[in-house]
């Protein structure tokens, strides 16, 4: 079922939107990371176990990729998500070969403006966690929310 | 010429690292965004004309991810850039297609600990312009460096 689309009206701070599972893969971790952050210890598994992170881990920008799709699929705005800005990202461990990434996303903080009633700044705290059931990322992001 | 590579004691607080240029073709902007964060105007011209956008528009982690790749090239740290935290984004405009990108980062902070000699947390702050020389993104990240 698609959840039907939620407006500013609908929103309020204490909800929290539970995504379904991704599934990530050694061949998308060194994908992305091949484009977008090509280091050896998230391309190349052997190179990697010599590394700090001892085996094929995850960029974090890629744990944060997964992340906005799970947010995508889970949070269904009616004029869609626009991030504004980020107040905080922590990667306590990183995401690995085989991992099912879920996210937990709470709405913390609605803010409108008297002077720009037609719009709101929404305040959200992500975690992201896999099927050990410990967390892979935390994010605190700022949403730009049509009336 | 590969740049040497960067030890802890290379580094300083005030150091700045440009990159070379990056150019950002419409087909990446939906490539990306449609893995990793897909919504329509990042995804379809047409649909993006009507968007708060008003044009297709990069996802905002893409725009992290070049910056990323960026960094990568132009930070030649020894160990590797470990990022283990981020502590603001913001993306005062998006990356449009036919952008051309570059970043500049400087070092703002150099913390040792006495209890962990072999490492030091590097506060680092990133900006990303376009050829029209206005920032599409600032960031603020910390790096773990091993001695």
């Amino acid at each position: 079922m698609t959840p039907s689309k939620l407006h500013l009206d609908d929103l309020e701070v204490g909800q929290v939107f539970h995504s379904s599972d991704y599934y990530v893969s050694a061949d998308e971790i060194t994908e992305f990371s091949t484009k977008y952050d090509p280091q050896s210890f998230h391309m190349d598994d052997d190179l990697a176990k010599d590394s700090i992170f001892r085996g094929l881990a995850a960029s974090g920008w890629h744990t944060v990729g997964i992340t906005m799709n799970l947010l995508v699929k889970s949070l269904p705005l009616a004029n869609g998500i626009i991030g504004t800005g980020v107040e905080k990202i922590s990667w306590p461990r990183p995401t690995r070969p085989g991992d099912i990434l879920r996210i937990k996303a709470k709405i913390t903080e609605i803010t409108t403006s008297p002077s720009k009633p037609d719009r709101a700044l929404v305040r959200i705290h992500i975690c992201t966690f896999a099927q050990d059931n410990r967390m892979r990322q935390e994010l605190l992001g700022k949403l730009l929310i049509l009336r």
